[in-house]
């Protein structure tokens, strides 16, 4: 890296949903292509290689140390593995402080949960994945139903393939609309879901509530002042 | 596995777009998390980690001879790695046999490319990465501009983000629709491109053609015969 170079910091963890951190760090990797005035890296506790929820093994380009002040930060979200990670206090640790100095902390899907345990959505208006949003509640945060919601530095996007429009939109903040359509062109975003737009009102499920709180009690089990703070608004 | 088990394979080779790759897989692992029916693997020549076209390493789960027969295959695309593993023996060898038995040979963005150098797009109609489209006339193949192609059992995607309504294209066909929406909610798949659908018509960049050419002169520069073949469509 050069001295004048922005780094965009992309946090593993064990357990992760590889969507939510692949889809955002396939476009501000694209960005940092065109504009050298940024970087991407990838952050763990250590470089060993992680399990996701998928089979294939992912593994960081750096350690936390190594990427003390970044200049944006992005945390993934997952299923009970996320929820594990809200107690990690390695984890925590670096994103309070790495926080502390960032101008831009955001999140994809459950990723906000972890922000929300580093303290870091009191107050503030957030997203997650539409399963887990009222839990956002708990965390001190006002949750919000949009693609991705901005409250100062901090922007959490909802659940999983949300996070290539979250980046997209910081695209667009860092380097402009022009560079933005470049990036979309790059990955030839041009959406065609197969089964046309989710309707909301009408889903292909039933009541989610026993799986939520089975999530949450699996994740938290051993933090039950936390697990209880989330399931009062589970 | 058990014996009753459909193995769905997706391809790893040095310097892949990793979101090519796990788009798809998330989708899939999510249909083989519904039905038990399906597994997802990540394949490669070895369990060694590979770089990606980002920050992020990755590694797959089987070795090529772990899976000789899979039910599906998905070669994921890049850049000038992707033109390398199209003269990657090995590699080849793997995709022509598994390709003979399996019910479904399928590719996203220029992982058709490999298809092709495999000698799978002969008469076929297919599509690629935009980029590279006119390329596959070089592969004996009929290049079909649509986010997915379909001719018998080969089903090509464009480029990179195309993977996902790919995937959900065949979680619909094995499973059916009401199975591939709840895939659909899972992911949260409700695209809202921060810049809107992409205008064709009007593209953010100038002409391309240098950089094709290039790119296929990095990547097959010990393969004059096969290099000879794309440039004379590019």
């Amino acid at each position: 890296m050069t001295d004048a170079q922005k780094t965009i910091a992309f946090v593993l963890y064990p357990g992760l949903t590889p969507l939510d951190l692949v889809g955002p760090l396939q476009v501000l990797s694209a960005l940092a292509q065109i504009d050298p005035g940024y970087r991407t890296v990838v952050v763990g506790a250590n470089r060993d290689e992680l399990a996701t929820d998928t089979p294939l093994r992912v593994a960081p380009s750096h350690t936390f140390d190594e990427v003390p002040a970044p200049f944006a930060v992005l945390v993934p979200g997952g299923t009970v593995p996320t929820l594990r990670a809200m107690a990690d206090e390695t984890l925590l640790a670096w994103l309070r402080s790495a926080a502390a100095t960032a101008e831009l902390v955001t999140s994809v899907c459950t990723g906000s949960l972890v922000l929300g345990a580093a303290g870091l959505l009191e107050g503030k208006r957030a997203t997650t994945h539409w399963m887990f949003r009222d839990v956002l509640t708990g965390l001190g945060a006002t949750p919000v139903a949009k693609r991705w919601v901005a409250d100062g530095k901090v922007i959490t996007a909802a659940g999983v393939s949300a996070g290539i429009d979250l980046a997209l939109h910081l695209v667009e903040r860092l380097a402009g609309r022009e560079v933005a359509t470049t990036v979309q062109f790059v990955i030839e975003y041009d959406p065609e879901p197969p089964q046309g737009a989710l309707d909301w009102d009408n889903p292909p499920y039933g009541d989610l509530k026993p799986l939520r709180e089975y999530t949450l009690r699996e994740g938290l089990a051993d933090h039950p002042e936390l697990l209880a703070k989330l399931l009062a608004h589970a």
